[in-house]
């Protein structure tokens, strides 16, 4: 039976390109059929880096079969998997996330966790020297995803291992990094397709906090301004989607890629006294800029205080 | 701050060998302070192996303290861990069990859990080339925890990988795995100073299944008919162990090293319904023969139904 491979719901790069090169390794290297699949829609970066190597999308699934072998990628949280995953095979998990307990397996399993900026980078370390086998498009998928966790370089989750991997790659494919990660970056910051609700929801985790539950929304740009733009709207759909996600706030962090801040839209009281509590931020109005806050995993997750 | 590095409750040799193995990593390779504790006494193969292998047994902690700097090996589950686990700063996880779901960090850090039948052979391969460094005390340690889990490659837990290294480590210290392996099952199998719900005790895992809670409990032995003879008192135990402990029923299966079997005792219609599903048993009297059956974790756990 095909292993399926995929990654957290709302693929971001890591979550599209992670799956297809564990995919790769097991069915070519390892010789276990293998195919990557998604768990949504692909963000619009993920769509430019699958077209920019040649890849075609995954097919998105909703759900997993009871039994079905998955091996499970970017993320071991299950508030961000398919509802009864833990009654499927879950047969592998490699990550990079805070341990979010909640996944459970009826017999030993191989789980890799390390606090490295980006999924495909850990896979590298798997691979070992089989790694000098990925064709071209692999390498490319593996580079992208590092660019697209580590902002270029840019995040403080960013480790010297990250970094001298994406080097290596985009020498061997005669690519410049600057170059190709503005063109992956101008790709995300377009989010011009998407309504209010969309943006809120499109790169997301749950986490609660002193009983009160968060939905922290993070939205990497080169573009802030054509977000803030629409700060009004994205201020009101914050009411509609907490109250449908069941969660008490939504926190939108914009975050300036170029510029290494991030914006926090301050909506309410609540939300002014976790930007006080968690960042000493003073607020002033509905808005509030965060410098060097670039991300979740590293700053804002463990800094948030109600 | 000095890193704790610990193993599961009622620690067996693998739980009191490798968080010593590991401090010995932290500190003398990797420049790491740290130190080996316990979660309690350790069992009568574990004090043999500390005193063979000239090493003072490890000071004895009941719980962790908020924010303290811990490693956990040869466990994931927190039921066999401290109450406030979740509380300490849990810097790292090295096992081989099933994943438990249940622990959590609030940042990333390493996990690394492998189907292997010992967490001593995965901290091999983790050391990598350091692994050359270990002094003899500390492949001494390592060996013994390998013949310990796979009971002297008996287990079905058993991997080339478990026991390449250990006839590699064997072969290093000038040891006959057949002589070193018959004084630890021999250390093992003398429980005679132990009371019938201490017996019951030491080597433990709760579990549920069906909405009912068990202790599943195994002695390894040479001499099965020494716990046998005990099989009364025993049995009039597990009700007390049963209520104190907060489960529905305690299992004892006691594993016959040398013939490859485990015997059940069956106290109750509960406990024959359990071996007839579970095992496809045929139960007359109050106990019943499983052939083959040695490993909790790889057989008895994955097979259990009421």
């Amino acid at each position: 039976m095909t292993i399926k491979v995929f990654g957290h719901r709302s693929p971001d790069t890591d979550s599209t390109g992670s799956p297809i090169i564990w995919a790769w390794y097991l069915s070519e290297v390892k010789g276990t059929a293998a195919e990557a699949v998604l768990l949504g829609e692909p963000n619009t970066e993920a769509k430019f880096v699958l077209e920019r190597w040649g890849q075609a999308q995954p097919a998105i699934i909703e759900d997993v079969e009871e039994g079905a072998p998955v091996v499970i990628v970017d993320t071991n949280n299950p508030a961000e998997l398919p509802a009864n995953i833990n009654k499927a095979d879950i047969r592998e998990i490699i990550d990079h996330h805070k341990l979010a307990g909640g996944l459970e397996t009826s017999a030993p399993i191989s789980v890799t966790i390390r606090p490295l900026a980006c999924t495909a980078t850990l896979m590298h370390q798997l691979m070992g020297e089989d790694a000098a086998k990925m064709p071209r498009e692999i390498k490319g998928l593996m580079l992208s995803c590092i660019l697209s966790d580590t902002l270029e370089f840019r995040s403080p989750t960013t480790t010297d291992t990250d970094r001298a991997l994406a080097e290596k790659l985009a020498g061997e494919l005669g690519i410049s990094i600057p170059d190709y990660a503005a063109e992956m970056f101008a790709a995300k910051s377009d989010v011009s397709a998407f309504s209010d609700a969309e943006l809120l929801r499109m790169d997301s985790k749950e986490y609660e906090v002193g009983g009160v539950k968060f939905r922290v929304s993070v939205l990497e740009t080169t573009s802030p301004k054509a977000i803030l733009d629409r700060k009004a709207g994205l201020m009101e759909a914050m009411k509609q989607v907490a109250e449908e996600d069941g969660v008490d706030q939504v926190l939108l962090f914009v975050v300036d890629i170029l510029n290494e801040e991030a914006t926090l839209l301050v909506p309410n009281d609540l939300v002014r006294q976790v930007a006080e509590k968690s960042f000493g931020a003073k607020v002033e109005g509905d808005t509030v800029v965060l410098p060097g806050i670039m991300s979740r995993k590293k700053q804002i997750i463990p800094s948030l205080k109600v």
